[in-house]
């Protein structure tokens, strides 16, 4: 057993959840830590019926500590993450800094359990839009070989934090009184509107967001030649990502096999009768664990290698708490299991 | 010129614009009558300096009508258009039952002009999400021959007419104040949601409002070869339908050569600098009347003959009113120099 856990960025939109589930999945531990920035130190939070103070991120703060959960902006990871591991802890980390280093496996505990095996202290969990999509992708690709994956998003507003949720709600107010209020987490005001930019620049007009579903899949399913066209667009929802996505497989599919391998795949979740008005839609998923999918159909401008569906996700959830809470999961069964 | 012009559903979301537009671009007409069903009629509309009151929609009421500009259901098109035909009329029609009859020329002014020539007195303007996505197809298309479209789209509530802006609104303020409302025009609460759903079932899981995109999309390139796999969502946007696209050619694209082909062509606006954060959003393309395309680049999921885009435009001005207006304008030309 983990004796000390720790939560870095517990009063975050993900780190919430990671008390949540640590107590909901009734994880193991003896102690809790949560660490923040100087801004949060002292405040205190309540951990099932134990009141914690938040301490400080600093060196030191990991000697005792041997698993920790993390959910901060890349660069406090980069620094934090190496040091928390000099100390003697194993990091299951959110941000997106550490996920294509070689040495990091990068997790999903469905879809591939045996990376952890030779992690060198650090471990990721994926992208919130990776993940679902991933989810998705896995029994496909086990069974017919996923070649390219055409996919558009639909990104809720948390995915950029609670200051995200608070700037649509103020962003949607200022609209319907007929005022303005001025973004300041987003590009644009979110309200009533889209915005079909995540990240910055990066790589041939494509964004970090963009390419971060091209470069992590490919390391999750183990297949650098997966082809990926994704397009990132932020959308006026709190919570739930969307994801239109056209696959195209080496093996042919039909739309029966498909919802089979869904049917059959840990942490899917199929809800799909266009009949009967039944498909995922956001406020559905909020607060579930699963990944979504519907709208299950074949590709009829292929040649018979082509799936189209309709995935949703709680993306503070599977998109992130949830997924590094499954892989601590996993540390402490492959810890107890040794 | 046509001396007598009459507009059918002039109190609906489009039917307003539609009058805004033929004033705005000094359409030139004798007299105007406004016609609806017998819920509208008595009821006085302001048409420029004019005070029109709206009459009966009838057998009889096209007697005395040169040119018809129709904004109505389904149904209520294929009732009347046929007896305004026979009473002499032109119907330049917005509504989906004639576009896909073979006698009836489906066209976007800036595509397809030519198609105009041998109609039968019914003319139709295609479906909102088919007219910018063919709109920006339609340079590429001649460039390079257009092979398959995958297409998903952000659809705004005013394609649902005024109906659908109310009921965002509701959606929206219930859920702000913490309670619900029931949906009647939407299928769900559109509110901080999104529905992967326009349309019934029409085609093997495919909605009616993705079928449109196929079929319509060949009818007016005039190319039976072309394939499209659409994903049609309604998401929280009051005006402003967004697409994300990728289009695949015959002959290889370059982005270059693209941005080249859309900068040449009528009706289209190139926003698209993501360093500056410039980019088409329905909040930038209410009130406007061209396609608006961003994002452009290279689909690195394929060959090189691949091209992935982001557009949006006003649903109601150039995906209705707009485009019927122009084809009013196409005729008014052809019979001036006939």
């Amino acid at each position: 057993m983990f004796e000390t856990l720790a939560v870095v960025g517990a009063t975050g939109a993900v780190g919430r959840i990671v008390l949540d589930q640590l107590a909901d999945r009734d994880f193991p531990y003896k102690r809790i830590k949560l660490l923040a920035s100087q801004r949060s130190v002292g405040r205190e939070v309540q951990v099932k019926d134990q009141t914690v103070k938040i301490e400080l991120l600093a060196p030191g703060a990991f000697q005792d500590v041997d698993l920790v959960i993390a959910s901060t902006p890349d660069e406090v990871s980069a620094d934090f993450a190496p040091y928390a591991v000099k100390e003697g802890a194993v990091v299951v980390d959110e941000s997106g800094f550490w996920r294509m280093d070689p040495t990091v496996p990068l997790i999903i505990p469905e879809v591939n359990p045996q990376a952890i095996a030779g992690h060198q202290g650090i471990l990721a969990s994926p992208n919130c839009s990776t993940t679902q999509m991933v989810v998705a992708l896995a029994p496909l690709h086990q069974a017919c070989r996923v070649k390219r994956v055409v996919v558009s998003t639909y990104q809720a507003t948390s995915g950029a934090g609670l200051a995200g949720n608070v700037e649509l709600e103020s962003s949607v107010r200022a609209h319907l009184d007929g005022g303005a209020n001025q973004p300041e987490t987003f590009q644009y005001p979110i309200g009533f509107n889209l915005i079909p930019q995540i990240g910055g620049e990066k790589h041939q007009g494509y964004t970090s967001e963009e390419m971060k579903m091209v470069y992590e899949t490919r390391k999750i399913l183990g297949d650098e030649d997966i082809q990926v066209c994704p397009t990132a667009v932020r959308v006026p929802v709190m919570t739930g990502h969307s994801e239109s996505i056209l696959v195209e497989t080496e093996e042919p599919i039909s739309v029966e096999k498909a919802i089979e391998l869904f049917n059959a795949a840990p942490g899917i979740t199929v809800v799909d009768d266009l009949d009967r008005k039944q498909y995922p839609m956001p406020k559905d998923c909020v607060g579930k664990d699963d990944v979504f999918v519907g709208r299950i159909r074949a590709d009829i401008s292929g040649n018979g290698h082509g799936i189209a569906f309709w995935c949703v996700s709680d993306n503070l959830r599977k998109g992130a708490a949830t997924n590094a809470v499954q892989i601590a999961e996993l540390l402490q069964s492959s810890v107890a299991s040794a």
